[in-house]
């Protein structure tokens, strides 16, 4: 057997999360990345593959040919799926013409550049038999894992509050728009119709969501473009209400001077609570009013069996963000392996959590996030449904 | 010269934040307990002022016959000012009578049932010449005024957004209803219109504008009696738009089970932020994007000097809550030392804060915040001016 | 029934550790300052004693005068006890003129300048019927009174490890010492044998002792003058062995730079450990090999009595050092009311615990602490005996 | 150009270490498995080898196999070097002939089982031009890196303290023996004449020197087998003299319940210190006694080369275990690039840290600290010399 090959878009040399992606992909001896259009230009694409150790043959110029020559390609040598790590506006038309030729992907987030784009994307993958994910890297943390499973067993009893804050400061001056990550992400073509909100608040509300097995119902938006000149947001507050009545918060800034990545969920039941910040990933805090709170630390005792696949040290040995980033890679994956030994085909995996990879579903509410809390936030009235109307039938 | 001598109406046995005024009263040697109404029952208030070495004839059946009958003795010996301790609905009549007896008054918070009910204390105040405060304790602590400071010589820059919290988990569950603290807490009649922003809320509202030194102009709330039957919010959140353009937002709740007493603030400015937190309330963050964080602790290097007047002990001795609370009662000491001096009258201390103690403003903006977040709550809309349009024009 | 009256000796102004015992004394109003002797002249004390508000006749020259007026005065008005505040080499005169006067003694530590002499302050108890007690202050806190009793319940299983360290900064320069604090500390004269381990080091032992329950049985000491010139250690470190086998390490330092007054103590069972900062004093950690460590936090559920009493707070509300120091002064005046009381006498009170406040047995304990650190340190030998023969044979 | 091929001893399937050093080797693309000797049996070194997608020729039965196939295979597709990482006595047998068939050597640690292997190891080393490489993985952290080049800068003025800890649970009780990675370190056999301190005490006295830039030169030791049978200590203390004559501490233990892998560092100037604390390793404390402490945290601000090339993310993604020792071999990768562009060989790379790789010299220092500290414990004498007599001429 052959470890599962994958092809990359985006991330030449000078980008970010392009790194991360094969770190990723390539941390469990899983994946091999093969071949790659990484940049803009052939020249590029090429220098940046050859510092990979790729066939120059292999890297490509634009995603076009990339497709188009992998497929002339032999089967058990071409690329099986293809990562996405280009600015927002690419996602989708990349990831559609990938699902074309029949090539699995995995796309950064957000998946599209607007709701309407999701329900297309969701169209083509329902004509397709191939495997769709998205990076939402923070469900793979084994404590965010562990809190999910903590719930379903109904250890915090019926969940009444919900708040999710994701702050980061590195965008609070004007100085700061010039680098290379900021400039595309204030810049509506290539961002949408939002910064803070597309950039980070999809994956507080992401991960609000997977953790407690909940669904926002309605949203009170008010989002702020800080710095002056700016047509973007990027600062905000969302209020919510959960599916099961909850009540929620969701913050999310790029202005917070100071705040590194500072990701933090807290889940408030009837009966206990739990607390989880980014910046100590491998500690979750179960609270409750009459007991210690119990720090549960990752490795230490008995985890649940979602927990403990995601972890490859035992406790005391601080796994972070790359590892996180690598368990999605690692579920999707077996994700692969299932659908090479035909255990599962594209209609299976639209519709559960079975390999615990973040997918079209995921894709869709995101993109109703975004939007949503764009227009509430434009909105003098207080609360608006989280799903459009239209888009209401079709999602739920 | 003596001691300055203080009366106090509620805090019998039992009570909880009675015997922290007392302790705070006393706690730097400039204050002593004379006499008091404690309790409901004349026999009930001399057994609580037995067990405090109070002289029984001096153990009063309520809070009028402690005023008449302390008028009575003579100057040197007579009650100086009063503590009123009471639950909310207490607070402005007690106040009023002692004000027109001539009497100091220090009241715990809200000062009052109603919006305008604080006015109607305002107009009373202006009528005769002594001093009222308010127990805003978390005023009190050494690192919020150094955090006020600060602020004051610009080291955070523009302030671009404020976040304050104020969470706790001990009216989670319909069985803790029944304690003495909850149950005055619940009943409109004695706790007025709001419960958890009326007890916690307004704290967290006057902190935000004490450091911050920012009023609040506009807010859009979102409050809730999450428990079944309750007729009051027990949790709630409150977007916020200061004075100077930014955005905040507090967090008020009294169902997040687990958590304690959890109040804290961040200040976002577009230079630098500070964050601190209750349950470490030795420690100040100072935080900036390109340097490290700095941990300021309580006592360490040079301190404004209001943090400095603040602490009692050197760095590294944990001072807390009744330390914070005393130091209010400490300021006001000096206040009435200034007033027995002649140096200030009631005239001068309505309008400024030259002893650093919450008066009747704080009072009246408290009143504000509390019935506006109720009514902000009910309605569709999204913004509300923070003082109501009538209110504004005297207020302000 | 009255306050229990107080007199000071030291104290005056500029000291630090004075105002700390008044706070204490009276923060629960039990206990009045009537009297004392506060400086080396008669104006100094005079001044000191106005500015506490007690009256110039009961501000004395010195404690001789003060003991010999005091004792003039009718019994319901005289001093009941005296606090000891003065530098170490005059704790053991004051303490015994005054226990051969009749006034009962709460000293600060060390309780003399060599264990010799504590040896003699036993044997003048014996023949007295007053009450000794012993600032160990760090006792007083509540959560060690709650590991006290995990470890006294077998929450731990049997100790095998204890470290307890307790590292400050303050004297690590030349041009530190020129304070007064400093530089009494300094000199052999007025400090003892030692200065880190005297001033600082026996509270530790202290500690390490009062939780575990375990009497240290031998010690290996390895002590520094780290800042050139100074003649007495301000660094050290000892290995321990305690009484049932268990191995342990206490480190002190006042040359740490930038360690505030960081105690830290954990104690390791075969079942399950503690572990609990003086930074942060209202948390204490339980922890075990398999199980989520316990965050146990002062106040929050069911806590032995004694860290219940120790508490006059809910939850939540941080209580710190001079709350600690009070509880010590608490139980001092509750065995004074029994002694009132005539329920007990001194020949109870030197051998238990009944009152849990520190006392001559403590006294003992740690000159013998002390002065078996700096023995050791000169020795080429690895391990001491804790207590010399001879005095082994009297001690315990 | 290719990557760089790895071969492997040890690490079959159960193993703990062998699966980290794949990870780590592989985590930055520039090294490949290519072969290796996982176990015991032929049978389970194929099962394991096909499991990670080698090929099944290249899973060999033993390392004699292995080094002798490797060489008949072209230079361009045989391993350039081995990653050991097998129990303690099989380190050195198999080093010795690897560098005698010219591969280079990565070696986990303690580097032998005797000083006197160590030394044999570099007399080999010194007749072959090959590289050695030891993994004291926690060298590797960003923020070692840094505290390191902060000492170096002068920041901390003159070292007066260190104090270093490993702490651990894992082998609290009997129960605990039976493990695969239990039994071995418990067998003088496989493990030494230590196994606490072999283990992880190494790993401590390595950072302790690695970071301060000075040598131990004298030690004090107390070890203990603190449970029933055991004839290996696994708990431990000593204490140290530096050869600036600053003083120390190492405390490793095993048997410390509820300690996951608590590596705990502080180092005191005479101006600033640092502390840092592997449970946390993204944050590094620098503190000094008049101003406030600063958090510097991984990759804010500006950072020394070494600190930031040890970063893969930016500021805010915690980076771990992995990525530490993912740093070892990446400096070892890029000693290997440099031997095969011939910018250095074999005589180099003992002498200096040029590509901040652990290497002889670090195994020898190692060695000399485990049985120095075995023998310094069973001595009665306090004080003895780090390297012994002998040892010392050739060491240093």
């Amino acid at each position: 057997m052959n470890k599962i090959r994958m092809g990359m878009v985006g991330g030449g040399q000078g980008a970010f999360i392009g790194a991360v992606h094969r770190i990723a992909a390539s941390l469990d001896g899983e994946i091999e990345l093969v071949c790659g259009a990484f940049s803009s230009t052939k020249e590029k694409s090429v220098s940046s593959g050859l510092s990979l150790y790729l066939e120059e043959s292999r890297c490509y110029e634009d995603y076009y040919e990339m497709f188009k020559q992998e497929l002339l390609l032999s089967e058990d040598e071409r690329m099986e799926f293809v990562a996405i790590v280009t600015p927002n506006h690419l996602h989708f038309p990349i990831a559609k013409l990938a699902i074309e030729h029949g090539f699995h992907v995995m796309s950064d987030k957000p998946a599209t550049l607007s709701l309407a784009q999701a329900y297309e994307l969701k169209a083509v993958l329902e004509k397709h038999s191939v495997l769709y994910g998205l990076t939402h890297t923070y469900n793979g943390y084994p404590l965010i894992k562990q809190a999910k499973y903590l719930i379903e067993q109904g250890e915090l009893g019926n969940i009444v509050k919900i708040v999710v804050e994701y702050s980061q400061g590195w965008l609070a001056s004007k100085s700061d728009e010039t680098s290379k990550q900021a400039s595309w992400r204030l810049d509506p073509e290539k961002s949408g119709i939002s910064c803070c909100m597309g950039d980070i608040g999809v994956h507080a509300a992401n991960l609000a969501e997977y953790v407690s097995g909940l669904n926002i119902s309605d949203i009170c938006a008010d989002l702020t473009a800080t710095v002056d000149g700016r047509t973007l947001d990027d600062d905000g507050t969302v209020l919510l209400k959960f599916s099961n009545g909850a009540k929620g918060l969701l913050l999310a800034s790029q202005v917070s001077v100071g705040d590194e990545n500072n990701l933090k969920l807290r889940i408030y039941g009837d009966k206990k609570s739990i607390e989880w910040s980014h910046l100590s990933p491998n500690t979750l805090w179960l609270k409750s009013n009459d007991e210690p709170t119990q720090q549960i630390r990752a490795g230490v005792g008995k985890m649940c069996e979602a927990a403990q696949q995601a972890l490859r040290t035992p406790a005391g040995h601080p796994e972070g963000y790359l590892e996180a980033f690598g368990n999605i890679y690692l579920n999707f994956a077996k994700q692969i392996r299932a659908y090479q030994n035909h255990e599962i085909c594209d209609n299976h995996t639209f519709d559960k959590q079975a390999f615990d990879v973040p997918g079209i579903n995921e894709a869709i509410r995101g993109m109703a996030f975004i939007e949503g809390a764009v227009k509430a936030s434009q909105s003098e009235i207080k609360w608006h449904p989280f799903m459009p109307k239209i888009a209401n039938k079709e999602a739920n």
